[in-house]
């Protein structure tokens, strides 16, 4: 929702008062709105857009080189006055004409026609033309009564650009219709927008449904549905958008796919991943597509997908330069350094670890370890949606989903490793390797280390004695201890290592079997494990959310003993 | 919450390929990460940043010239792998070494310095900076300990500049630590965000309350406080902030107002306001302020100050120009037109209208106007609230204060027209008019017209007959028609104004006195007002959010009906 605003009421005059102040240098305020800091040359045609406010970029970003001359500024989704557009098409104009344009709505097309009558009377000749790019909001044959939606930005962005190549003002509004007749736009919406000051939203939307077609008001549109995965949604969008191809229109599509102002930048990449792969078996060429927030609607959740077929003249508009406080394109610094190729490293290749195969007792005890590795794999995914709880208590809940993909990746590295007939330390090593590769994270760097110490404790050649054993396990203690930089009683695995390690040790001194020996030092750590829940973390950088999770027990030492449990039974199979 | 996402497992996967596909030409992609598409040049310094994603921008979103050569992607709040790292870092570096930056959390320090450490076995000089920005997250001579959040765009960036000016490794790691040291960011948050396929929100705010200094995946800061005021709010960031003015420090900083995702950028600039009036009090010059979405964290609501103190190096390198995917700086095309002066218009002043003064009657008459637009202020200044929660079934909710204000402004230039002498039908067009231009959206500009158009059937000499009022009130339902294109039927204020006017009509035909005609069309009115309620809204563009507004009266009605029955006491006083 909306919650930082001083007086509701002058919410929008407030909002304008510290754009202009980011941004002074390249925009001025006048009554009724913003311009250019610049002048207006005497030979170009000033283009002159807006509507109601809470669209941001739309519509005062994108006053500036390339794109508009000035932006009338309605209060929060309210049409701006006539006045108001008559007194910054006035202060916009010079001697070439103006072009007024706005989204087809009933206010904004009364304000800006009687402005447009105002400067015309007064010797300014000036034109509008009314967005209408919203395929839901009225049927094709009435297209006319269309609402304008993120198809503004497509409309301002040619008439600015032609503009600014000092087309003349039949010019410019030729291009403004024709953008506009070519521009086809269709939006769902999650969740509605509150308004500066208010308790509830605007309107809204049931959980895990979708309004499609909503306007980016909330204005109704063709109906309700689930909410579906990302690539059905953007087939959806695809579909609805190319339902209404313009006849005889080219391969060439400019394209926008707009978030209203939650739905976050990495979702909208998630879609047009398939929104792309659609659009290329349809034979359309994307131009330079644009995806992330462009008009917005305040903290609205939901998403559009416009497409504008280009020609020749309109492809070269939407590819012009353009530089505004919150849209820039065109390259300000042309690399003269070559791309790279496939192969994309400029270093020379890293040599390559030459293969040392294991002796066949350390190979039998390989398998064991590869054995051993999967039990641990089958008791991390069994357990990977409680881990994941668990964690969620004191962190992004991503821990049991981290070790499932980290001893997934080991136990795949391990067997690779096998197969080519390895020992016992270097099968360990490349499962520690690839645990943290693939996994990354703090539970992966640490596991990974680990188990890689492990082995680098056993070696390729003779059968582990029991204390070889112990002693591996120390390693890999002292391995997390020396990157984590944890101590005993921090609320880490190191709660749960340091216990299993030290009766390790001390079970072997008394004469106790390894294979008894581990049984008895899991158990003693998975006791330690569930203490953990009476500790109070360290704060710091190690521990995000940490201060949370007193009466939890650590996730990491959790899973710890819950690996250490599952290897048991391995060990009696070493003498 | 986060909602489009195919497999949540394979998020960042997805969400690479399709940022991949949209920016392709300026980046590509490798293992573990993003860089950019043109070779590094021999003599360059590679600055490669990263972390865990859904911090869009960052990191990916910076990878282009003047900024960084490579970003390692981590999952979502994910450290990257050190394998990433190495694997990023390799594809970047060329001759000249390397930089690795990256906030100063545990997974991504212990990853990146193992990278670190293999590259620089495979001979690649390699540094790497943690960014320690936030000042909340541990005090300040445990600096080191603290958290990187918002800084991490200062350091990064003033990194990428030096690289780009060709500064070697050294020069490069020293304006980064120099950045780190002058860089101090604290942050508020006001509700979680969710992780893509997760049901509940990593962690939560209580409504109406903030957490102060928490970081950007919620982890914890120095307390809880009430949701304040953005000014308020500004004085405390701007407070925390200054709290530690490194010594010796300039009066230059730059500054970073960022939201964190859905705390949406009209917000910002409002809270910006109040920041730039304040750092203004304490001495400081601001370069070039940014106040946008740099560091985000999924859908998370909140924000952060950032000051970086400049000496005259690093307000080169932060005022270099940069161009990536989702951050450019510098000047594309600069403009040759001249500034604007105070006095904005290019165009000649239009001719200020002569003030005819009016007859003495006409003057008593317009008093009696003054009078009835007064006691319209009071009934609908009164019904403000139940206008809004009328008009917020089908619309924004913003009639009644839309109303309220534009009588406000109506009866202000009304009283300032009499006090000059105007007679009856200038006042009405001087009420009129200042109700369009002040309240704009669609009620301003249909009552302003209304009102211009009944006083344009009076005139400023005669005192206006029965039949004169009936045929101005006729006028002025015709201007609205024209305006709106509004049909009986259609659910607007037409459906309350036109049984008033034809009662009206009626009633003096049959030889009803004024006042009692009037008052009987009142009644009619306000019933039919309530009728509109049965009405099923004409969809299109003129009734936004219509469709749910069955079983309401239309606001827009309501109000009219407000109006005509306030004014009736008046007319008794006309013959």
């Amino acid at each position: 929702m909306t919650r930082l605003y001083d007086d509701p009421h002058r919410f929008t005059d407030d909002m304008l008062e510290g754009f202009l102040d980011v941004h002074r240098g390249s925009v001025v305020g006048v009554p009724g709105g913003v311009v250019r800091a610049h002048q207006t040359p005497a030979d170009k045609v000033a283009v002159v857009v807006g509507g109601g406010s809470g669209h941001y970029p739309a519509f005062c970003g994108v006053v500036g080189h390339g794109f508009a001359d000035g932006a009338v500024v309605g209060n929060i989704f309210t049409s701006p006055s006539a006045e108001d557009a008559y007194e910054v098409g006035r202060a916009a104009a010079s001697g070439a004409g103006l072009l007024f344009s706005t989204g087809n709505y009933a206010g904004d097309v009364m304000n800006f026609t009687l402005a447009q009558k105002r400067l015309a009377d007064e010797g300014v000749d000036t034109r509008v033309v009314f967005v209408t790019d919203d395929v839901a909001s009225a049927p094709v044959e009435e297209k006319h009564k269309r609402r304008g939606i993120a198809g503004d930005f497509v409309v301002f962005k040619v008439a600015g650009a032609a503009a600014e190549e000092r087309y003349d003002l039949d010019g410019v509004e030729r291009v403004a219709r024709l953008a506009n007749d070519r521009t086809r736009t269709l939006g769902v919406a999650f969740a509605g927008c509150t308004m500066p000051g208010a308790d509830e939203p605007l309107f809204t939307v049931p959980d895990r449904r979708m309004g499609v077609g909503l306007g980016i008001h909330g204005e109704p549109g063709v109906g309700e549905d689930e909410l579906p995965r990302a690539a059905v949604l953007a087939q959806r969008l695809v579909e609805g958008v190319l339902a209404e191809r313009p006849p005889g229109s080219g391969p060439k599509v400019g394209a926008i796919l707009n978030g209203l102002g939650t739905t976050k930048y990495e979702e909208l990449f998630v879609v047009w991943r398939t929104v792309s792969r659609l659009l290329a078996e349809q034979g359309l060429e994307v131009v330079e597509p644009e995806v992330g927030e462009l008009v917005t609607s305040l903290d609205m959740a939901g998403c559009s997908l416009t497409l504008v077929y280009l020609d020749d003249e309109l492809e070269r508009l939407w590819r012009a330069p353009a530089q505004t406080p919150a849209y820039r394109k065109g390259a300000a610094q042309p690399s003269a350094a070559p791309l790279r190729s496939t192969q994309h490293t400029t270093l020379p290749d890293a040599p390559a670890a030459t293969l040392v195969p294991g002796s066949e007792a350390s190979q039998r005890c390989a398998r064991v370890v590869v054995a051993a590795l999967e039990a641990m794999q089958g008791e991390l995914v069994g357990h990977e949606e409680e881990l994941g709880r668990i964690d969620a208590v004191a962190g992004d809940g991503d821990h049991g989903r981290g070790m499932a993909k980290g001893i997934s990746a080991a136990v795949d590295a391990a067997r690779e490793a096998v197969a080519r007939g390895s020992g016992a330390a270097t099968v360990l090593g490349a499962a520690g390797d690839s645990w943290a590769a693939r996994a990354g994270g703090t539970s992966g760097v640490l596991w990974g280390a680990a188990l890689r110490s492990f082995g680098a404790r056993l070696s390729d050649q003779a059968q582990p004695a029991p204390a070889d054993v112990a002693a591996a396990a120390r390693a890999g203690l002292e391995a997390i201890q020396r990157l984590g930089e944890a101590k005993p009683g921090d609320k880490t695995m190191v709660d749960a290592f340091l216990p299993f390690v030290d009766a390790l040790d001390e079970s072997l001194r008394d004469g106790v079997g390894l294979a008894e020996a581990w049984t008895g030092a899991a158990d003693l750590s998975a006791e330690a494990a569930v203490a953990t829940a009476a500790l109070r973390p360290r704060l710091g950088r190690a521990r995000p959310l940490a201060e949370r999770s007193v009466g939890t027990p650590d996730a990491g030492a959790t899973s710890f003993a819950l690996c250490v449990r599952a290897v048991a039974p391995f060990l009696a199979t070493t003498p």
